[in-house]
């Protein structure tokens, strides 16, 4: 099978890494607008070779969207425009728009809207992971809309990956995504932020930050050109969950402030029950 | 050499573990309040054996005190009477107080006012880790009050297990360690009570939960215990670099209900300096 992937960085590279690994492709085409990262992604053996987005539609099995997700719902449309046998995917962070630009399509039936949720806060060719997303879920959205062949073989892949999947309607979709992933997000700018505004010296950052520290800002190494189109695309939902997060931090401040002991007991008492849930 | 630590806990017994596999103890005595931590503990291989606190403390050359920060400065005393030729260390995450509180002690200078710049989320005798510590900074406070030979004897330890020592006020030490580290926690708890409030569906979190989610929220499981005495001792300097963290996210929101790209884009981008200075 040829997989032709659009979109040759972190998420791109490494589910063409994923496909080769397991013997699931027999040939990579690499489409990206980037001349360097289609020459790097080559070079890593990412792909195994590049062609015009045209030609690399028309040669393809199927085609993996793995680009920023303010570009996808056009391209996604421009692209089922050529298709007939093909499938078309993509992997990005938020649906609603994408679902509902392709509603109507002639050819909604060959596309299979996905969200693997694996990441990391490196981007570009580089950044691909040998052995990503096995173990982590993928959220399947309007798989009713989707042709059953079209469903079987991005299931059939992801499944052989090792990813349990999840289906969802694509506004279910982005409320829980921005619950679950783009807060932590927005929290971790956030921090990052905090500690350069208040810490002005960055050798004590450097000299004192401890695992802890570490794991919360990590995050906030991650490229704004990825996150900024996802933050703004599932706004509301966005807004709704950071307007409860800064509750959550008053509430914890007033009672840091009155020596509120038995508050902050039961509120870490609470919080610590995310053990039950995340291992 | 005999080290008493007291508080086999996360902190006591990686201390415990990194003393013995470096051979720079020939015999720990453990001291616990809980006497299923301190059965646990001899269990473990953590300390050879456990001894009532006077007798721990008379037969040790080295005593380190490992126990949450609101008992400290009252243990830190206590021990001091009845020390002599001894060094009395403690390995807490405030330090104000503390030096307040034995500022004026006849054998202040029997004692080294430490903190390891390390932790995880879990606790106990069974949350120890081999190998912790190393690679870690270690800061030493108002280290021109304690003895040249104490001083020796705890850096010379902190050394042999790989840590560079950073000399630091009282002061000067929990105001760094609000902004790099306690802040984290605060901000962490609360990101886990905000899903728990939004996400009423806990299989939707477990499903959906990526790698980035789990590294801001894993600090959420640490025990209340500990970390409320930390950020009540260090109130007024956590106090304030939360005001700052929430402010900087309601900058964040605001630049998101505005569709403020060009805005996100910068902040996004000062954010991303972190990765200048943890790796």
């Amino acid at each position: 099978m040829t997989v032709t992937i659009i979109g040759l960085g972190l998420i791109g590279g490494s589910f063409a890494l994923a496909l080769k690994d397991r013997g699931l492709t027999d040939r990579v085409i690499g489409v990206d607008t980037d001349p360097a990262h289609a020459a790097k992604a080559v070079e890593l053996g990412l792909v195994d070779e590049i062609r015009p987005m045209d030609e690399a539609v028309e040669q393809a099995d199927l085609i993996a969207l793995a680009i920023p997700v303010n570009a996808i719902p056009l391209l996604a449309v421009k692209i089922l425009n050529r298709v007939d046998r093909q499938v078309v995917m993509d992997m990005g962070s938020t649906k609603e728009e994408l679902c509902e630009v392709i509603a109507q399509h002639a050819r909604r039936g060959r596309f299979v809207a996905t969200h693997p949720m694996w990441g990391t806060e490196y981007s570009g060719p580089e950044a691909a992971v040998r052995g990503a997303f096995t173990g982590r879920s993928v959220v399947v959205c309007q798989r009713e809309l989707s042709d059953p062949d079209a469903v079987e073989l991005v299931e059939g892949l992801y499944e052989r990956i090792g990813m349990p999947i999840i289906e969802m309607g694509a506004e279910e979709h982005d409320l829980h995504a921005a619950y679950v992933s783009h807060i932590s997000q927005v929290t971790s700018y956030a921090l990052a932020l905090t500690v350069l505004e208040k810490e002005r010296e960055e050798s004590k950052i450097f000299a004192l930050a401890g695992g802890g520290f570490e794991s919360t800002v990590r995050l906030a190494k991650s490229s704004g050109e990825m996150w900024i189109p996802i933050l703004l695309k599932n706004k509301y939902n966005v807004l709704d969950v950071l307007r409860e997060h800064i509750h959550q931090l008053q509430i914890m401040r007033r009672m840091i402030e009155r020596d509120d002991a038995e508050g902050l007991r039961a509120a870490i008492g609470k919080a610590n029950s995310i053990r039950r849930i995340i291992h």
